[in-house]
């Protein structure tokens, strides 16, 4: 099957917020903006979105305590707020977290009598128009449906079981211009792992890989700023665009083992997401069958790697090593085998043996 | 602007009508079946259609009276009859005249009241749902918001002022097997102007880019068929793919001169669009600046062509001649010069000489 669905409109150019406020502004009366505590206010996405509102005579109240990885508890204290201040629209400012809470809150703010358990549970509700604004290259949260959150009663994370795909994306380069080193590197590479798993994936398709192969030649031309050196002129654009571009591919595919693997290393070892992802990328593509091995070859030469040794050296050089007990290994390899769902979007057969050459790294 | 917008869910595969009747049904309880008097008959389209419907149990009614480049006053016979029969969506099945005309007759049908003079009002109107089923290679109409009409007032064809995106498009190859070779000839070459007027265009951006690219291709590796070779497997499929892909891409840039003289030969020639569109695209290529060199070199390649030489050459061997009186063409030519909106999509200045370049095999 070769479906295609993407129903979030895009603008993506400098000053995005500011030029599309109108459109920003036109889904309700009063809007909850939803962001972390800091990096928003740093790089002026938080204060583009209260002018563009300001502008266009909306009023909004602000939910600023998205911490990295939230959880429920932090979803229901936002719509708890959004429902008392009559909010009926949700724009999320920031990272993944924020943006990925966002659809959360606005599900939870449009059935304003449901309780927490609903987040989870495999049933049709409505959630209110979200508008994502992203700061970060690389969780492309603006242009999936998925919202993930940790989750302290299974000790991992996992998405939401409602698909909220965001109404409107505002997508601007300029965010990331102050964005630490470290930021950047670990969201570019959690893109990475996005258009890595969705292009080896078993229910990859021809939009799916088109969207991975642009996405590729993109990041390739922009990621010389992650080994620290001096930004070219739309370099950040780029950044941006292959996150989009990624995060449209996972809308169709969603990601695979990487992505499985990395929640244990964030939930149980603190470890940023981006890197927890990245640090499986080298072993997951060794670990595909021979008969990969020309795609595996094509995608890292888009990428600008020679070959897949050298593009194990250089996450290596990136995220540094992440060393696990032996406790600690066989307990995220043992949860990794019984994640069915997740081994199933593999391409090929996968055995505990492929999950030890995936995860060699962590021993 | 990098802009992106795409709101129609596409299932492309065989059987998608089949396979997807539950959710082409589910749009309301009546449908409205525009479709033409033969062919949808004839490549079983019209009876997958029905018999989805009838599997669902949705009623409908079939408007079966499209014709080529249709009119307004199609467009209100098939709309008067949606209206007498209380139909809340509609399906279009065929070429590009069935699809576009149900674009716009969704529009007549959710605003009964109205007369036709809405549909070349700039006034804000909703339609009812389009679900389209395309049976040829050309118009990606499925995918995109526009229906153009033939305009007996203005003695040409134009889009009407509203864009209607389809909710759905149903893809499926095998309903080109039984398509006469002009007919795949016309479509697919219709297909191949909107990928090259689409790339080079003012209002291209990085996502059009990357459909066009990928669109083309696909399409070179599809049209061994169009110059009478058996088909090979997934050619029929890859034809509809490139189809959709261009369609994707003119939603975003629109079409460029090519197609805007394409409707004089058709309007006073009655030349079928594909090759009225086809034989302008050598000599649009030609005119174009030497900058776009390396741009044109890789577009015709990525299709299949050595140069812009040969290229000419296959377009007269594909389509043949048309050769139009001195009045006649100094009248094509003249409206083309007035026409300052198609003029502006070109990526550089337009000249009448460049039209007189592009328009040389009239002649």
């Amino acid at each position: 099957m070769n479906q295609f669905y993407m129903p979030t409109k895009v603008y993506q150019e400098t000053d995005a917020v500011k030029n599309h406020s109108e459109e920003m502004a036109g889904f309700g009366k009063k809007a909850l903006i939803v962001t972390g505590g800091q990096s928003s206010k740093k790089n002026g996405a938080l204060k583009d979105v209260t002018d563009g509102l300001d502008k266009q005579g909306t009023t909004y109240v602000i939910y600023d305590r998205v911490p990295e990885n939230p959880g429920i508890a932090c979803v229901m204290e936002a719509a708890s707020l959004g429902k008392k201040e009559g909010t009926d629209f949700v724009i999320g400012v920031g990272g993944g977290s924020p943006m990925d809470a966002a659809k959360a809150i606005s599900l939870m703010i449009r059935n304003r009598d449901s309780s927490e358990e609903v987040l989870y549970q495999n049933v049709s509700l409505q959630a209110l128009p979200v508008v994502e604004v992203p700061t970060t290259c690389g969780t492309g949260s603006e242009v999936t449906p998925y919202a993930i959150l940790t989750r302290d009663d299974l000790q991992t994370k996992s998405s939401i079981a409602h698909h909220i795909f965001p109404v409107l994306a505002l997508v601007d380069g300029k965010y990331l211009e102050q964005a630490p080193l470290s930021v950047l590197t670990n969201t570019a590479i959690d893109a990475l792992g996005h258009v890595l798993e969705s292009y080896f994936h078993s229910k990859a398709t021809d939009y799916s890989r088109m969207l991975c192969q642009y996405a590729m030649e993109v990041w390739g031309t922009a990621a010389d700023v992650l080994f620290g050196m001096e930004a070219k002129e739309g370099d950040y654009d780029r950044l941006m665009f292959a996150s989009s571009l990624a995060g449209m591919a996972i809308s169709h595919t969603s990601t695979g083992i990487p992505h499985a693997l990395s929640y244990y290393l964030t939930y149980h070892k603190g470890i940023p997401h981006g890197k927890a992802v990245g640090v499986f990328l080298p072993g997951y593509l060794a670990a595909l069958p021979d008969s990969f091995e020309p795609q595996v070859i094509m995608a890292l030469q888009a990428l600008g790697f020679g070959s897949l040794e050298q593009f194990a050296g250089v996450i290596k050089e990136l995220l540094g090593e992440v060393k696990l007990s032996n406790t600690e290994y066989q307990e995220m390899v043992d949860e990794m085998m019984k994640n069915d769902r997740k081994l199933k979007n593999t391409p090929f057969e996968v055995t505990k043996e492929d999950i030890y050459k995936i995860t060699e790294i962590c021993k």
